[in-house]
């Protein structure tokens, strides 16, 4: 299903750089200029969407998922 | 309490440039390098943080809170 | 941008039959065959995906977001 | 710990229909009159709660885990 | 609907000590007695559970949403 | 980076009695006077961390991931 917009604010565009694969869950972590963002999403997603290095995509972070830490 | 450092895979440092003030929840725009980091926390956190437009941040993201859509 | 596909495993297509509008954050409340499906996300987001009552959505959910109560 | 109501907003009642376990996380699917809805839960609540192929459960999502995409 | 059993593993019982209400979401601190637990959920699910100060309630964590920060 | 201060408001101070390792993520059981807590994350963070029994840490959870039931 093409979605044509979503609401989360958080959108890191890049490549796919590398997978970590496991029984139910794997690593993707995803080259964007804003340095290497890391996923964990379900393998069964990695299959269904076809996920390789290389893969463009876009990691997505809903910002209730956000945390502020003071420096 | 300082900490020394966070398993949070996904850190984005940069400067508040905008914050909305909920009754409950406030929005944090983090203005970095690359783009603006958006996040909601409890206005509880705001005062007690004393963030303010300028503070140094950084935005943290759990890597199993990022989803993946392929372009 | 327009997305091709998504990793969130829980897709329920519906049309919005709700809006509660907040300083911060919305509520979103989606008619679907599943029932009525809710859905907190920024004001920010409700004003530039220009979300009405009727707009056709889709409520997505990482599945690691997901709990199991045994009845 | 019997509980008589969770704020979860959004709780879908069916049977689990599949279980792929892991060593740390598992995939649960469960079936419902209006399709499947995917968790990843811990290998070990799997087991603590006994949940076997044909248990009647609820699956549970915060209303803020809920992302919206426009169509 | 009363739920036998649930998966988050990590559950603070407790009494409500303080509710701050907004327009689309709560704040709930949980009065535990090994401190204060915070929750923010929809103020439709404060009504609709009719939570009040003193309410015998449970925090729940699902343990994918936990972050470990070393000391 | 050390971090001063961050925004989530529950936060569990204790020592890790143990780890479960999987492939991609693991599971580290900290205890804690709220009792034990549970916590899944990421097997390169328990590395690049040096996560091991008896490490002292703190369990760190956002207030809008705390759902709340009613006894």
């Amino acid at each position: 299903m093409p979605i044509q917009a979503i609401n989360a604010r958080n959108q890191f565009k890049g490549k796919i750089i590398e997978i970590v694969t496991g029984p139910v869950v794997s690593e993707v972590l995803v080259g964007t200029p804003f340095g290497t963002v890391t996923s964990v999403i379900t393998t069964r997603s990695i299959n269904e969407l076809e996920l390789r290095i290389g893969s463009d995509v876009v990691a997505l972070v809903k910002s209730t998922e956000v945390s502020i830490a003071k420096l």
